[in-house]
Parts: C-alpha cells; structure tokens; sequence
C-alpha cells in the first residue's frame, strides 16, 4: 500500500534537495517519486545527498507537467507553507492527512505534491489538487526545508500506516529480559527488608521509609537477572554485619 | 516552555548538519541548541544551510563532553538509529517520548540528544540519558539524515506543545469565507429543484436523483459568495428553458 503512495516534486531547483527527498522517502518505505521538469537531474549532488536511496533516484519519472504526475491519482494532496485564497479542503495537522491517505491508498495511487523551493506551488498547480495539507510551525519561521517537509509528511504517512492492524509492522526490541516471578521478587524484599533492620538504618521497624524503598526497587521492574545482582550485592553488605 | 528544550549533537562530522539542524529546530520553535566537541564550527557551510537560523547558531553553546551539556536538565532522550542492549526506558513512538518531555520541560532544562552521523552514542554517553528514542522506520533502510532525525523529533515535541491548551497556537486559516444562513440555501435548492423539473432531466417527481444531488450541494458546503455564483449559473441555464 505505500508503493500506491507517490511523492511529486514540482520544479526543484536545488538537485541536493532531490536527493535529500529520496532518503527521505526510502526511510519512510516510500519509493515513487515524480519529478516535474526539475532544473537539474540526475545530479552528482542529487546521488550524494541520496545516499542509500539511489535506487529511489533511478526509479523517478521525469515528466513535463503536473497534470501528467497525477491524472491517475484519486486523491492529491499539495502541501504548502501556507493556506492559498482558493478554498480546497485543508488538513490542520499532517497526521489527519496522512490518515485520509492510508485509506484512499487501499486501492488507487495517491500523490503529496510539494511545489518549488521558494515559490512553492502556483494557482493552476493547485487546481490540480484536491486537498491542501501544511506543517504547522513557528509562525515567525517556518518555511521547511523542501526535503525536510517530505520528511515530516513522509514520517506522517508511515505513521498512520503502521498503526493499521495489517501493516505488521513490529517494533524493534532489544531481547526481552525476563521479569522476575512474584516469588523470587517477595525474596528480594524480604532480604532488603531484613538488611534494611540489620544495619541499623531502620530504627523504628513500622517505619514508611521500608516502604518507600521497597516501592522504588518495584517501579524499577528489575529484570531476573538485575534482581539476582541486586541479591549478589545485598549478600556482599550482608557480610559485613553483625550476625543478629 | 519551548525554550527549556535543548537540543545536542554530539561531534557532528559535517557542519552541514550542524545547520540544517538549526533551521529544523527555529521552525519548529526550538533555539537552544548545544554541540559536544563538533569536528567543524563555525563553518560556512553551517552558515548557509542554516537559512533564516543563523541566530540559533550564533547562540549555540561549544562544551566539551555531554555530561557538561546536560548536567542541569531533568530529562535526556537519546536518539538512536537502534536499540542499545543497556535497558533505558525507551519509547516506542516519538509522539509519546514528546509528551513526556513537554510535561518534564514546565519545570525545568531537558535534552535531546543526538549522536555521530555514523556511529551514533558511545555506550558512555547512553549512561548519561535517562530515555532512549528511535523513530521508527523502513526495517531495510531506517538511517535517517542526522538533520531530518531532529526535524521529526522536534516537530513531534512540537505538536505535543500546541496541543496543549495553554500554549495558544492558533492554525493559519485563510479569511472564513461566510456560509449562507439555511433559508438562503433553501431558496438555492428549491430553485436547483424546480429547473431539474423544468429542464426535463427529473421525469419522475420523487426520484431519489433529486435527493442525491442536493445532497452533493449540501457536502461542497458553498459560502455565501459560492452559492450565489451556483444561483446566477442556475438563472443562466433558466434563461433558455421553455416558459412553464
């Protein structure tokens, strides 16, 4: 369903940015990108800021108009700095278009077109479009990057498609680092709690400070083995006192 | 509040990043940014990717070792690429590690970190985070521009700021355009309806077309000056109908 998704870029006119919008793009699992008459591509810099997305560069179409990149799309979206007089539908916030995207991806292309780097898009460019989206920024600055505002909608796109049920998209984990059982956790106290007496730190033995003490090691959800070096270093203090 | 959030990068190769960084921050309201023993900087190229930003480099604090750079705030998020194997509280999704750090950030400094371009954090520099941060991403090509990393995890803290009651961020939206009061539309629909009659398309009074296009018209919600135009359009079309 991403590879429905294609992202226009219309008249660039820094190649850097064109390879900057590739990464962008491939790290976000997009990877149709249009270009409308760019001023300069391909590009030594286009292929340097790409980096590891170069096969986004060389998969790009190169087309003459915008009505060209998008007359099989059944939703495009122009994202601009700011609202235009003409009133097409405008999404507030990236992550509500993003969602709308995901859907209408299900079963036809779907295009974000980003106008040129300081003029953004022009009047007709617009009427090629169906909805307007813009970054909601510091309105004393808030023109993006060209390639930095693929990125954010780009992010936004991946975002509403990963919290679909079906995307499977599965988080990174570190191995999971297993809890300990409620027995082997009761020990810990218990060990702590008498350590807490021996030592003299608890003069009055109804006290909250075990409490609170025993409250942090909890909330510190000690895996299995961080409770086992735990009990290693209550033994070595242990050694040291006197035997009650 | 914005301004208790600071952003760090930890020797940054190329100052090119150093830059963009600054601009991606000023967009999206950040401007204390602080850089651990950067290989470059000042540097011309800083300079010229920074854009408009060139205030948040010319503020940007030079220190020695991240411990320096975050020994005052409350709250260090780490970014990385992956999942280190040290078990820091981590969060899954930007948008929640953004919350948590615009509640942590009315009381006092936090940072954000970011390592090398190639090797993000050293396992010492992990020591000094209290969280860890990925942006998830394309599992085969997940390496985001350091500068686009800061771009989407600032607009993430961002948008958890403006959505919040108190921070009084306010959408660009173009002048209302003003909707028509209901009996103004009731006169555009009775005139929409009589010339389907009167130009032949309805042939069968109670057809459900009629509902359907009004319904249309219902949808587009035209303002006042639209339906107007819609009524002069319709009076256009009158005109040639045979007299009834």
């Amino acid at each position: 369903m991403l590879s429905t998704i294609r992202i226009v870029l219309v008249q660039t006119f820094h190649p850097g940015n064109i390879g900057a919008t590739a990464r962008a793009m491939k790290t976000m699992g997009l990877t149709n990108l249009v270009l409308v008459n760019p001023r300069c591509f391909p590009d030594e810099e286009a292929t340097r800021l790409a980096a590891g997305a170069t096969d986004v560069l060389e998969s790009a179409q190169v087309v003459a108009s915008l009505e060209e990149a998008v007359s099989d799309c059944v939703q495009v979206v122009g994202a601009s700095a700011r609202l235009r007089s003409l009133p097409l539908p405008h999404f507030d916030e990236p992550d509500e278009m993003a969602q709308s995207v995901i859907q209408n991806a299900h079963q036809a292309p779907v295009a974000l077109v980003f106008g040129r780097e300081r003029s953004g898009l022009t009047n007709d460019e617009i009427r090629c479009c169906t909805h307007q989206v813009s970054i909601p920024a510091n309105p004393d600055y808030g023109i993006l990057n060209l390639s930095q505002a693929v990125q954010i909608l780009a992010y936004e796109v991946h975002r509403a498609w990963r919290k679909q049920a079906e995307s499977g998209f599965t988080y990174q984990r570190p191995l999971d680092a297993t809890p300990p059982s409620r027995e082997q956790f009761g020990h810990f106290q218990a060990h702590l709690g008498r350590l807490m007496q021996q030592s003299g730190f608890l003069t009055q033995p109804h006290a909250r400070t075990e409490e609170q003490l025993q409250a942090l090691f909890s909330r510190a959800q000690p895996s299995r083995k961080e409770l086992s070096l735990l009990r290693g270093l209550l033994s070595a203090f242990e050694a040291h006192l006197p035997d009650k």
